[in-house]
């Protein structure tokens, strides 16, 4: 008797979960509200800017046992604020400009709501109606930002059911895995007795077509999702070939043809042709223009990771800067970095609508062909309804206020690379182009001294100064005020890689006085024993180095 | 002058919308509170239930420019609730049968909100901390449910640094792909000079290993996405090798075996043997005990997609259902079906936590060797903190929760079975195993008939009621109160494919009632002109057949 009634009890919570909202005054209500009222000030009140250890906070992580009995939500909640949220991440703080994500509009807080309390699912027509248009007008908004087609062609193309200008992806992973798997099908498509790679797979791909290997080129700038996308796809990592870059952090269009050249010599057919729109870590430009008629002349797949810079299309002023993206035959785009959508929104455009029926696919149950159903083109499946939020930042923030936070972007970047040149002890490693630039903690003196070194002696020096600037940014993150991240980048001039820090600034809200006080948190960092000790070790060596006549001085100068 | 006023105040908006929430009596703070007091009420609300076809509704996502200016977001509030929310499909609707999703718990929507506003990118510790430790314990508490390691496992893995138990990716798609990728690399596994399928590809993998092609078995109720790992990896889904099932839909062991020896005799090695645990379209159960034993035998990887009926774990009294698959090599689950987490939530976890490493891949500026980030064994990118919601449902509901709404959803499966036996105008073509069963209209008179008729006879019946259970679905569908879906199923008696209704039982707010009602509205569907016309036709063919004497009679009884 006992049993059943607790069963029932136990059952009657069950459908309270289900069907009674969280009370207003209740901790997760209360949570809720305070998000909807004032998001900046209640991550600015929850999450702590003192840092745990990342082994302290797994404690509170630890058990790998499923709970037997429910928790009250109230008690799950106080478990969340505590251990969870106070131990996140400040993503949406001005002051932290080392990553891709900035703050979000506000009304991306209650479109999200929305868009999780309707759950569709964006794989089938049937369980999203109107999202499935509204996916494919979004797909059709970024192909005509990147290629400018007329309204013909999207009138044409845009709802059409056997074709999909582009593919909704979880992130931009996804989609140069997509455009790359594109590209891969197109090449080795059915032809006379061979039924194609999708069919036949990649090894007699590689017979009928009588080569080696297929490559894929780019810059040693790549995203390392390509280095996946290769893996994955059955070429291989030694096929994914990077390409030197220039001084500007572009692709070195000598040593990209002197590479094709070697491919040519070894029979490994070049498969795809990638430029970067904006690196990942430096956010410079491939030149598109040169490379898509270099891809025409290989006769290979053109494909453009704009994940990061493809909105700089919006702005008026600098689209000039990505000259040639509208002859790429896809177009990665990140709706989660510039366009201000929440994490999770990737997408993949493709100029020839009909590119993406290398990859379609069918089922019996959904995918019929002829549906509408865009998951017959996409390499997940079951997808939410993420469009609706860039449908919504497109809509509500629309060209100008995009190209707006464009120019903002790159201006601000401009700003702070005078700052640091301006700045006694900080050197500028890479000049922005977009919103992106590097630097590293080092002296005016030691940047003379090095100007002066042997190869020898700047080795050891900037061996030191790497140690300094990886404390350095360590320190900073885990003073949790402000944040840079750091990278490793070779230098084309002496072949050297080096720490670096790098900066994003797409965050609306970070201003120059925010910018100031990332530096001079920094000047104050290194007054710490550990990195005393370290530019102690710095300055004995640079005294090792010979002032060089007046003549040399000059040269520094001028250089 | 007006020139930079315009700017300024453009300006100046761009700012309030990073600043300033919507106001709780704006169009979107209204819909906002709304869902947070009520959100079935709202769904119940706004979503119109009568049909509009797709093609009217592209006509309200036809434009493919983008906005030049910006709009208000009150404006644009209305356009969603007008023209996108009234067009979108009640997935939560508890006569909404059809498909895998399901009414959400209702603290998913404010921790949904939490997740969004903290917008933490799990790619990396530096910008999800918490998040990191908290998604290796999610995967850790799935990998348990499924693998029953010690305290002493867990200890040792769910935080180290160099290995993952699992991955979090987007869906279940990404989680068999991801599978099957971790099962292609450690086959071809760096061995002597040769280094490894990641690095040399898959054609100098076939030759290193001296076979002509590298397959994956799987039934035919096998899901779609493993086509397309097929094609994506490289195999070919000519080496995606389909095996016969038996009446109850699952793998036919025998027809297994005699394939394995046809590959065998080709050349082909078996890479991977999937099992399934809940078939998509009919919910059956592989026998993943024999299968595990058969995988050894072969010395394949053993994967088996749980995506649907994993949780089914969660039952002291169903689990045995699932038996073997704890000696799977990986499994996948989705969240976003029986975990009942919001759309885009599926995980993979591996046996060995070591088996990842075969797809670990790092960049210079994260995933750096000895980092902790999640990235680096995944196949997606950035990535949102949805293991929150999968964390807040193992908490909130726990172990016992969940063992309710499967046993529940198994109950209720079986109770409508026995519904449709005894309805004089339905016949059950599928009995469920799981909470997922397929029917069809088919009157009793005509199964009568059916069982006497020749092959040809049958054949132009069954053709018929194809197209009656396809109207059928498909005016259920666009009248809008109820919903099921449909699919092609091959039967093994008669190796005839037919047109059958589908219906999965996950939603705990079906009643009996609903299903009853979801029967009435078919027997009222059928009365509409042309599908009586249908019915007319049926009736003709079946007066051709001749009664069988007695004995015969007695035979249809018995079977």
């Amino acid at each position: 008797m006992k049993a059943r009634e607790t069963a029932r009890a136990t059952l009657e919570n069950l459908y309270r979960i289900f069907t009674i909202p969280e009370a207003p005054d209740s901790t997760l209500g209360g949570i809720d509200q305070a998000i909807s009222n004032d998001v900046a000030g209640f991550l600015q009140t929850h999450i702590v800017a003192l840092e745990r250890s990342l082994e302290e906070i797994e404690a509170d992580f630890a058990s790998s046992i499923i709970p037997e009995k429910p928790t009250y939500v109230s008690e799950y909640t106080e478990f969340v604020k505590e251990k969870l949220v106070a131990q996140s991440v400040h993503t949406a703080a001005p002051g932290f400009i080392g990553h891709m994500t900035s703050a979000l509009p506000y009304f991306m807080l209650p479109l999200s709501r929305l868009m999780t309390a309707l759950n569709q699912n964006l794989v089938k027509v049937e369980t999203s109606k109107a999202f499935t248009p509204l996916e494919r007008q979004v797909l059709a908004m970024l192909h005509r930002l990147v290629y400018q087609g007329d309204d013909t062609f999207y009138t044409q193309w845009i709802h059409d059911s056997q074709h999909a200008l582009g593919a909704f992806c979880s992130g931009g992973t996804i989609a140069n895995v997509t455009a790359l798997w594109v590209a891969r099908n197109r090449l080795c498509a059915p032809s006379g007795s061979f039924r194609g790679i999708a069919q036949e797979g990649l090894a007699r791909s590689l017979k009928h077509l009588d080569c080696e290997g297929l490559a894929v080129l780019v810059s040693q700038r790549g995203h390392y999702s390509l280095g996946k996308a290769a893996d994955l796809l059955g070429l291989g990592r030694d096929n994914l070939v990077k390409v030197n870059t220039d001084s500007s952090n572009r692709i070195d269009l000598k040593h990209l043809k002197d590479t094709c050249c070697r491919l040519r010599d070894e029979n490994i057919r070049p498969l795809a042709l990638v430029g970067i729109a904006g690196t990942t870590e430096t956010g410079n430009v491939d030149p598109l223009e040169e490379m898509a008629n270099f891809a025409l002349e290989l006769g290979c797949h053109f494909h453009v990771d704009a994940a990061w810079g493809g909105p700089t299309l919006f702005s008026e002023s600098n689209r000039h800067l990505l000259k040639g993206i509208e002859r790429a035959d896809s177009v990665t785009l990140d709706a989660h970095k510039q366009l201000y959508v929440p994490m999770g929104a990737g997408m993949v455009v493709f100029k020839d609508p009909t590119a993406s029926s290398a990859i379609e696919h069918h089922a019996a149950y959904i995918l019929r062909h002829g549906s509408k159903d865009l998951g017959s083109h996409t390499l997940e499946g079951s997808r939410p309804g993420k469009a609706l939020l860039v449908h919504a930042g497109l809509s509500i923030i629309g060209r100008k206020g995009y190209e707006l936070l464009i120019d903002l972007g790159i201006e601000r970047a401009k700003t702070f690379a005078e700052m640091i040149r301006q700045h006694q002890d900080f050197e500028l490693t890479s000049t922005p182009e977009l919103n992106i630039l590097t630097y590293r903690y080092c002296p005016k003196d030691v940047q003379h001294k090095l100007s002066l070194a042997t190869e020898k002696q700047s080795e050891q020096i900037n061996l030191l100064l790497d140690q300094v600037n990886q404390l350095l940014q360590k320190d900073q993150r885990e003073a949790g005020k402000t944040f840079v991240s750091r990278t490793r980048l070779l230098f084309s001039h002496n072949k050297q890689e080096r720490t670096v820090l790098r900066v994003v600034l797409a965050n609306p809200l970070t201003t120059d006085e925010i910018l100031d006080s990332v530096l001079a948190e920094q000047c104050t960092i290194v007054l710490q024993q550990d990195l005393q000790a370290l530019l102690q070790q710095v300055e004995i060596h640079c005294d090792e180095i010979d002032e060089a006549p007046a003549l040399g001085c000059t040269k520094v100068r001028c250089s």
